[in-house]
């Protein structure tokens, strides 16, 4: 019997109406549940991961490859613990705000309420199955999960632990589904099902986002990637500054909310681009450097227009020297990637500009663009990250997974 | 020369970034500059107005067609009054919410920001034009305007109008773009300009919406139909459930908002049916009956399947009885179109679980399905209705022409 991702489209679909009607309590006891279940079932998931690994092996991933893909004691006790976590937060669904009412006497509010089924589309780490799977559920969503083939087997014992948990608790094991069959022709069916599927949040490189926004019927969230910029206006504390920017280059290279640009302003260059310079020499930062910066660094070479646009995730920056604040907006008119921008500033008026006129997802005054993710920003758990001004924007934590209705309360209103 | 719409689109991405930034009181008296000058150049107006009008019968377009794409001084008026009732609304942006002080005393708040530059793609009205760059305006946004073909004078004489208003304020004319080459191949190109512009609003037919969907490259508010239900449950105050069932079918018939469907709980048929039967008929609504509610109408079509899906937007309505309140929710998870459901009951506990488990954009206890409009629940000005999900639901206000970025203040926070 051949798989069908559109059947398990509809078996999604009708759980959802269930899913969404499960109270917190619910819900948090089969977080629970599925917490408990992950670790009594250790040994069997290591065994199917253990499958994964060789298989991993066999088809020449690299070391860090198989390093996200392996899975062990400890590794499962986090992901319980993830799964806890999750069931602690606070649950958006069911939430009433801006009560109005109108002349007629009818009362107008707006409740919140889930999205219904969310398809995730990712790639190696057999994790996200199982925290995607229990952000869906806290907010009442059911979760429909395609991991990469490389953790099929992972995935897979998984799912078989959550059903397990999730029919102790007698709630419809079809509020997770993982896809079986990691054929790309399933993947892209699944992206035409727009009758049972609500929302698509692609993980994973910038051309598996770009092929799911082309081709999918349904909508998505879009997180290309993170070209961060510093902006160091000529009031900045240099201190202040070298720290924000080692900090961003450097505490973690491969991760979206690294600094990818530097901008100083030409009014404080003197002053600042050699603390700069050696700061970054220690850590060894190559410099891809404007004509106005580049004799302050070493080593550096010259920037091309395809390094305002880079997303390096190494231990490589590009520097640029700015007219004036107008200077720097405008570079981030052009370049910003829409995730994270930070300016480092005593000015009060500066500040509040910037905050205003950037409309990137993050807008910080001096602090390090690492704090743009969900954790960090108080959101708790984060499901993804939005670049795209639609539906979210920014880092998506539970009540990203929801939306609102209008609910009216009348007393037999009629229209004129 | 050619028009191209990849400049336009490149021109509307430009001038979003002074938009965006406009103050209220600069938005509001572009609005009143917009307004006064449609009024001062409403013979002008009227003259371009004609020009769509004798092509308009030369084509064939029918009276009603001809009707909705004619101007006349009153009809000016109303508009350039619509367009200072949108200068009274309250301006969505720049509010911030949420703020809350992280451990490491980062301060982390939301800010309400336009969404950038919309595009709608919409049919023979004239006024459209002005009203959704208005709305567009007002929320820091460029409007993107793509007509129908059959109203291009019009759309054209009143961008004109609009742009010298503009100019006399000192905002970039390219606020406000209006297509000027009607060809659809400049719809299809407009569709996959995604790094220009931010979202596309369709309204017109199913046939547009749906062609939009499937082939934009950038998010789509869809609005696809209503199939609006009215439950009348076995607890009804049966005056009530007849004034709800006569004003939401036969207030007028040719909205999204009109009942089309009724629901009728067994228990209460035999008290309900014959008075429902009897006002309807007084109305001349054809009727298309259930098997245990054909026998109550006179002249009655026996409902096919077909018909729990009809959007009929005439004096027509289909009529189940249901077996309990749990088969009412079944049947609105099938049939539900996500629009408007509507349940008459006295009793406390069904009006809270129906409102709870309908997870369509607008949920009533004992109104009108008619009040579900943007005016009604007192959004103001309505720019479309979403019954998809994503971004906004139901009736769209101001605020969901808007999103949310994260603003973070700290004092020179780093991440261990």
């Amino acid at each position: 019997m051949s798989f069908s991702i559109a059947e398990m489209a509809k078996a999604a679909r009708k759980a959802s109406f269930s899913v969404a009607n499960l109270n917190q309590q619910q819900k948090n006891d089969a977080l629970e549940a599925m917490a408990q279940k992950l670790i009594e079932r250790t040994e069997l998931i290591l065994a199917e991961n253990e499958k994964d690994l060789i298989a991993g092996k066999d088809n020449g991933l690299t070391d860090a490859m198989i390093d996200r893909l392996r899975l062990t004691p400890a590794r499962i006790e986090d992901l319980a613990g993830a799964l806890r976590e999750v069931a602690q937060l606070p649950d958006p669904v069911g939430r009433i705000s801006n009560v109005n009412i109108r002349p007629n006497g009818i009362r107008v509010g707006k409740m919140r309420i889930p999205l219904g089924v969310i398809a995730m589309i990712y790639e190696s780490r057999p994790n996200v199955t199982a925290e995607a799977a229990a952000l869906c559920l806290k907010s009442g969503n059911v979760a429909l999960l395609r991991g990469g083939k490389e953790a099929l087997f992972s995935n897979l014992v998984i799912a078989k632990c959550l059903h397990e948990a999730l029919e102790e608790q007698n709630i419809d094991p079809n509020a997770i589904c993982v896809v079986p069959d990691p054929d790309r022709a399933v993947m892209n069916e699944l992206m035409t099902l727009s009758d049972d599927v609500d929302l698509i949040i692609p993980r994973g490189g910038e051309g598996l986002i770009r092929f799911v926004t082309e081709n999918s019927r349904i909508p998505v969230i879009q997180h290309f990637k993170g070209v961060c910029h510093l902006y160091v206006d000529s009031t900045a504390d240099t201190n202040m500054a070298l720290e924000l920017l080692l900090n961003g280059k450097t505490q973690r290279t491969g991760v979206c909310n690294a600094l990818e640009t530097l901008l100083v302003d030409k009014a404080i260059a003197e002053q600042f681009l050699p603390l700069a310079a050696k700061a970054l020499a220690e850590k060894n930062v190559k410099i891809h450097a404007c004509e106005q910066s580049i004799g302050y660094f070493e080593g550096a070479e010259a920037a091309t227009e395809a390094d305002w646009d880079a997303e390096y995730l190494a231990l490589e920056i590009a520097v640029r020297v700015v007219d004036d604040f107008d200077a720097a907006i405008s570079h981030l008119e052009v370049y910003s990637s829409g995730h994270t921008e930070v300016i480092c500033t005593q000015n009060y008026a500066k500040a509040n500009e910037f905050t205003r006129r950037v409309n990137s997802a993050v807008v910080m005054v001096n602090a390090s663009s690492r704090f743009s993710d969900g954790g960090q920003l108080g959101l708790g758990a984060e499901i993804g990250i939005s670049t795209s001004k639609l539906h979210a924007y920014g880092p998506m934590g539970l009540e990203s997974l929801t939306t609102e209705k209008f609910v009216v309360q009348g007393d037999g209103q009629i229209r004129d």
